[in-house]
């Protein structure tokens, strides 16, 4: 239990370190019988994949999933689903002098004081490239919910450093590297090429939707839909904050707008972010995230050495200059992870619940 | 496995609600040996309950705690510690037409959809109420903590509505109703009773913060420090938004102000908030929750009924004008129970690691 | 996480000690919407209870059942339920000077290493008065069950000391204090007479079952149906075997008669005892458990005090001369508690599957 | 949640199937900083390794482990340890109308039941192939508990069919094919040539004890030692019975026998097998497990296909004429994965307890 697995129903173990052979995750618990192949998962890893445009890094990695156990002729066996994504371009090289000192901002310190000793080669497990297993696992429970129930997961980008990005269309987002929900990036892109040239980086906030999920998924106490949610958005590398509906703007809020009024068509808003008491009503689930600016940049900092004396710290190699860019589809992939996993309990605790629901209602769920 | 244990090595399993007989909690993995007695763990219930200012509801509760087991001679043995705090003051009656109805902002909805059946009384389950025995339990964990490594827990209200509220010290906040950091609540007091006479009701963000955390708590993927953190304080009532240290506004931070240097003599800031790759760094914990307004206001509100007929609802009964006045203590208890559970943690995997750490730093271990 | 709770999707979290003020248990998990009362639970625990022949220990306990939660007008809500048990006769005075000695085959030695203290008034939580809990979360698993799919638990003893008893009938079972599938219990009466006379005590084999178990419980590894009625069996205070199906004669037996030959109309034997692969066959489950003669006796026994010097013991109090008496009861309960985890596992994952079985099969599941 | 991970903060994920292209496991809780190579596990693995007699399968298999995260630079990180084993000898072709028969004291059925399709090849997950990454993270735990505690795992066979096996000693055991604690094996061997002529398979009795054991492991309820060694050792394919110390001899023995006595040099006895209360005494733990005969054997069997209609199974291909042959190093893997994880638990919980121990008795801990 050092708190490698992510859920208990649709419990995902990952394993794996960004210098080391491969990096994985074993699925346990995908109900048998769906179809599933090595494309079912590939699309969205590619969505995550560095190397992919000048904004983010330049390692080159394929990351070409591999199944190895769990499905028999094309099929969900109902058994563990192990996914393999081999490491092919770790230049170790490029880390500089960052075994004896502490980067600012980096999980270096933490990680020494914790165990006593630490992989340095990319940040070793505490590098972003182990989201791409959950990217994998998160697109076999987005298969799975969209088959059985229609739901489906979207994000976007809605911040970049200082600069908002209005919402125009979720059309656009896979059209621009940035994942941004407009027709024209050139001005983020302006940004971003300025910032890399001050060899800085910046933070991003990042917006991610769920649209047909089931009503009643999530427990009162304490593993609310939302108090997961939470959990797993914080648990993205650089996430910094997390907000579910209203978020923080519910501070300034009164009750007499807040709670979202009811017609026999459905809610008159989502305030809630599709979660009220801890369980989903059925309307989309609203998340928003804030990620911090990455810390490897190439400007010098004052950080000490592993002796507690005083070093300048230099981040050299291919580094995010937001990582927040291509959080969209981790953050898409978490989100799923949690509705599975609810979904599952769902149907443990209350299969044969009957419910009657205003037709109109129904639609949504 | 409908989630009402929080935590593994330190589980509390929660039970009861708001008019039932009876609510508490089931504490194992204490470990033996503390002197524990009610005494403990009454002073955080009290700051907790209601009706001890206007500005809360006027139920009256005593909430007294028992302990029925686990404690021997007025020490810990090891064994499960279940707290029992009796319900005395449920006036069902109050409740009105809340059975046929849905209470927008309200679990209603959700719960009748969950299960086909509910509690109304009181918000049976769903009440804030069911809190109590969390800070109960976050009693016993604080107790441990500082006893064994002086870590303490803070916290305060930083925004009531529209009124932000500056920080002038930690001194002030036991010494007003409001959990404000501010010698003087006047203009506070004032905006609460005008709410209270519009029958209306408002949000608030409260600063929880915890001192004295050793360093290296916490796991890389995916139980790091700050995802349960977030878990736990999404997991309170009405918490819509959670950040740790600088939260959403590393968003427009640089990497190069983000990242916090270290010198011979620690860390020279503390946007990280205190975790670095969901480890501790031994620095505080700065963690901020927003809260929406109370939804249970007498205003009439736009609904249906569970047939799906429009239908306006009033909220009769005895409430918070802004439940965010009383989350304080139970924000600083979920705060304690996820540093107990990762100090026990670390103390499985990591008891035997020797680090070499500046003695600086080590004051702050 | 010292292991004081049972299950994960009908999780039942053990609380109390054997003179402290109250035991009982807190249940998660139950479905919504089943019928439930205080007497749904009292009659198992009455089977159970101390008192009723002078074959078992004198102590005088009503076991009377609280629910103090988890039930609204008579209806599981999907929330926990919180059992409580009152302890009303306890005699501390009887225990002697067992707190500055170990008794032989007691858990004395065990706790006081383990926990550096311990609780000795009878037994605190290492006494057997603890499975009263468990029989009152039996019998709500037994009444889902058997509600549900129409499942039924069994048990009876097969042997006492010296004499094995033949099965002739389930009915006699609740005729006679001895839980004997016998018309005549006279010569095991005679037997356990004498024995209580001489100041002895003896062990006892119980069988217990389960029929009209659903196809397909269990998991393959590690949670198979099989290795958790073992963990369950063994985990009952005093037992040292379980056997599944043939059990140890499986050892003598060869693969062309162990394997429970099909045909049309069913399997031909029972071998297996219900389970297959670790997952249940739709045939009767069948266990067998060991259980160790009573550690308390009234015959001086050697042993050591905590300073490691010689001192003799002698067992002063009220106990039973055999344990297995009231492990029947106990036996049925664990096993009930096992089947329903499995049930509602079952439900998560494969609620959709549709299985083709012969007709006369279906009858069994 | 379908059951593939055993152990909580020592967690081995276990996956793959027999004929599929790799198996392995991810051990998650392993303490940072012991040195650990392939050859660290390989020694297991070739003792279990099918191929290396005559009396057992002729499945070629390598078994060659490979690590594949969790260690650099020869030393354990802390975070997870991925073990890769490949599958290079897969026959398909031998399985014949597998896929439409159930095998008598197979899977097959219970499979088919449970998830409404099967993998055939090999017997797919219910394989006992499975248990090879056990042994290797078995391998993990013992280099621990040796470095840490100087805990040792000993097993042998102890009857095999008719035979019992006398124990002579120890060193016998690896100096024969059938881990047979004797010098001469000539009459088990003729006996298994016979057995294996007839197309017959037979059971087997297997004992496993550890030395060396920390005092004070395991939890009263329900996580007793002695549950986990019965969850564990029922969890090993094809177990029918599982015994600690007297085990169902204990039956007819009396109270005045069983409970072992102490003295100051320590317990006189051991009927106890190490446990008392859950929890271990620190003598050694005596376990002992009945394993059916093989069930894939040459002889014709009754049977029905999958339509209902009846079939006769004849099970082609290479396997065990006694699976308990190659049990014995599963059986010491898996009893060290349970001293592991309670050893983890009892640091978490316990670790600053200071216990007065008898000198002599310190020699045990």
């Amino acid at each position: 239990m050092s708190g490698n697995t992510f859920g208990t129903l649709f419990a995902v173990t990952n394993f794996g370190e960004s210098h080391g052979p491969a990096i994985g995750c074993v699925i346990d618990g995908c109900p048998p019988g769906m179809s599933l192949s090595e494309a079912d998962i590939q699309g969205d890893l590619d969505r995550r994949r560095p190397g992919t445009s000048r904004h983010v890094t330049q390692r080159n990695e394929p990351d070409a999933v591999e199944i190895l156990s769990g499905v028999y002729q094309g099929k969900t066996t109902g058994t563990p689903i192990c996914l393999l994504i081999k490491n092919t371009d770790q230049r170790s090289k490029d880390y500089g002098n960052i075994l004896e000192t502490f980067r600012p901002g980096h999980a270096d310190y933490t990680y020494l004081h914790k165990y006593g000793l630490r992989d340095p080669r990319g940040g070793g497990r505490s590098s972003a490239r182990l989201t791409a297993p959950m990217v994998a696992a998160g697109a076999v429970a987005k298969k799975w919910l969209f088959e059985k129930y229609g739901t489906s997961f979207r994000g976007c980008m809605t911040q970049i450093g200082d600069i908002a990005i209005p919402f125009e269309s979720w059309e656009h987002v896979a059209h621009n590297p940035l994942f941004a929900p407009v027709a024209d990036v050139a001005n983020l892109e302006a940004y971003m090429d300025a910032l890399r040239k001050a060899g800085d980086s910046c933070g991003a906030r990042i917006r991610v939707t769920a649209t047909g999920v089931p009503v009643g998924l999530g427990d009162p106490l304490f593993d609310k839909l939302d108090a997961d949610i939470a959990f797993a958005m914080m648990g993205i590398n650089a996430v910094k904050g997390v907000e579910i509906g209203a978020g923080f703007a519910s501070v300034t809020q009164r009750g007499t707008t807040h709670g979202d009024a009811l017609s026999p068509e459905g809610f008159l808003s989502n305030n809630a972010g599709g979660v009220l008491g801890g369980i989903s009503t059925g309307q989309d689930l609203e998340v928003a995230i804030a990620i911090k600016p990455t810390s490897s940049i190439i400007t010098p900092r004052q950080s000490i050495d592993t002796s507690g004396q005083p070093a300048e710290v230099v981040t050299k190699g291919r580094h995010d200059p937001c990582v927040g860019i291509r959080a969209t589809p981790i953050a898409e992939a978490m989100l799923a992870l949690v509705v599975m996993e609810h979904a599952l309990r769902q149907r443990a605790q209350n299969a044969d619940v009957r419910v009657s629901t205003p037709d109109i209602m129904r639609q949504k769920m």
